[in-house]
């Protein structure tokens, strides 16, 4: 792969300075330039060599630029898009990080239909606890998932690019269909963080809440673990994905109600079943996760 | 308090095991007797120095005993009631750490009709990743909560003797009714679990199981660590307490059902007040437990 001449990083947190900081110590790029809402984060970003530059505008930040990573919340991607639409030269190469797909793809064809060559979807399979650009740092990606979810008019060219750039950094890639994509994390992580916030908005409403949290132990420390996540993040997440969301919630909802019946009829030999069968899925997952996992990085 | 001439532990594991040693080390106990089901892990018991002597029968294990703890699973307690019954000399105080007050409740006026002055109900909440008596430490009770549901025919004598004695193992003792306690613990630790298990074996169901958990990721992880419980011990406490288990259930169904429709309608800013103040509820409620919680013990 060539080196990438001019790198511009939109949303300089976690994800975003993770990736221009990979890069570097791959030595993939010559320069970063960094653009955002907030000047206070890109001056940071500066300070801590993520980026080379902060850019105010979006004519110069992608004049001669050749790879473009938006990393914004995916609520700011459509009005992302439509800013830089104007000041894209032809063949500069796009890509997202956002964690949903249908509705990035939905606001490419609405901004960016000149450039649909060029603009290749894709999600990363990585966080931290913190996030911010102070949080950012350079194996974030090692060993973990990228999916790639290319467009029909995608340029071969411009998907393989995409994919040089994740697997310098040291990650996997996977190429799937956008759909494909929306129901597998609404399933795996969409609806745990939305059941998880439930859970928790259920019982601080109740009179007796103080007397609840007072007896919560371990189990319900990871349990609601998620529930702590970003409110914004997460409101563009589950409104952006809900189609694919309701789906998982619904059928969730056909295995609660199967479990409801087992504990109104006391049916202790079908609910044990369940139990050993969750718990045998479980532990495989956990055995081949702690294998894979880097250990530095975690969800979502 | 006076000190224990002969504690009987019945199911020597990490709860019973981790009794008798915090005693020993607080020199509050003279001799202790193991009763159990596995032969095997009473004579380890012994080798580990937990008890003194393992006991074949009830008759002489309670021959001279001043103090019992009643340590299996919850879905063995009407049993092992139904057994000691005959050998109990009025005045031994007898307490379970079972995770259920109301079923423990009713074996013991099934079967302990003539003992109720002393037999006082009890919940220990402590646990840790692991079980069985080579996992028992003398600390898993400093600074936990120990939940003390006493009967009307309670002498305050026994109360206090069982209350004292958790207090040497440097628990914190609350007293409540059995119906209140049940409805706590279906709240903030068996609902978690039912919803835990029911995820993982939702998704293992589906035809595409091994993409699904190929995708997950560490909020999944943390979510579903409960699913890896002990399927034996959880159908016990969900059929036991499966009268609160029910109402917690269709409480939570209300609350999805209201995501459900906040989802549907796209009412973003909703939702967003929603995940905004279970951020805020768990945020808080981490930072208490984080202070409180002894570090080497865990739920439940």
């Amino acid at each position: 792969m060539g080196v990438i001449d001019k790198l511009v990083v939109c949303g300089v947190g976690l994800i975003g300075g993770s990736f221009a900081l990979a890069l570097r110590r791959a030595g993939m790029v010559r320069r970063v330039v960094g653009i955002g809402r907030s000047k206070e984060s890109l001056a940071r970003a500066v300070e801590l060599g993520v980026i080379d530059e902060a850019s105010a505008d979006w004519a110069s930040a992608l004049d001669g630029a050749d790879f473009v990573l938006l990393a914004p919340p995916v609520g700011q991607m459509d009005a992302v898009m439509a800013a830089m639409a104007p000041h894209l030269a032809p063949g500069t190469v796009v890509t997202d990080a956002g964690s949903t797909k249908r509705d990035v793809i939905e606001a490419t064809y609405r901004h960016l239909g000149g450039h649909l060559a060029y603009t290749v979807p894709g999600h990363p399979i990585a966080g931290a606890e913190k996030s911010g650009v102070d949080a950012a740092f350079a194996s974030l990606y090692e060993g973990r998932r990228v999916v790639v979810t290319p467009l029909p008019e995608n340029e071969p060219a411009a998907i393989l690019r995409v994919r040089e750039a994740w697997e310098a950094c040291g990650a996997v890639i996977h190429e799937m269909p956008p759909q494909e994509h929306d129901r597998v994390f609404a399933a795996v992580s969409h609806l745990p963080h939305l059941l998880a916030f439930g859970l928790v908005h259920d019982l601080a409403g109740r009179a007796n809440a103080e007397q609840l949290f007072s007896f919560a132990a371990g189990g319900f420390r990871d349990f609601t673990r998620i529930a702590a996540s970003h409110p914004e993040m997460w409101r563009d997440i589950c409104i952006a994905n809900r189609q694919a969301l309701l789906a998982e919630l619904d059928q969730y909802l056909a295995e609660l109600a199967y479990m409801r019946a087992l504990l109104l009829s006391g049916d202790a030999a079908r609910l044990e079943q369940l139990f050993s069968e969750a718990r045998h899925a479980r532990n495989e997952w956990g055995e081949q996760f702690a294998n894979s996992a880097n250990p530095a990085s975690r969800s979502e």
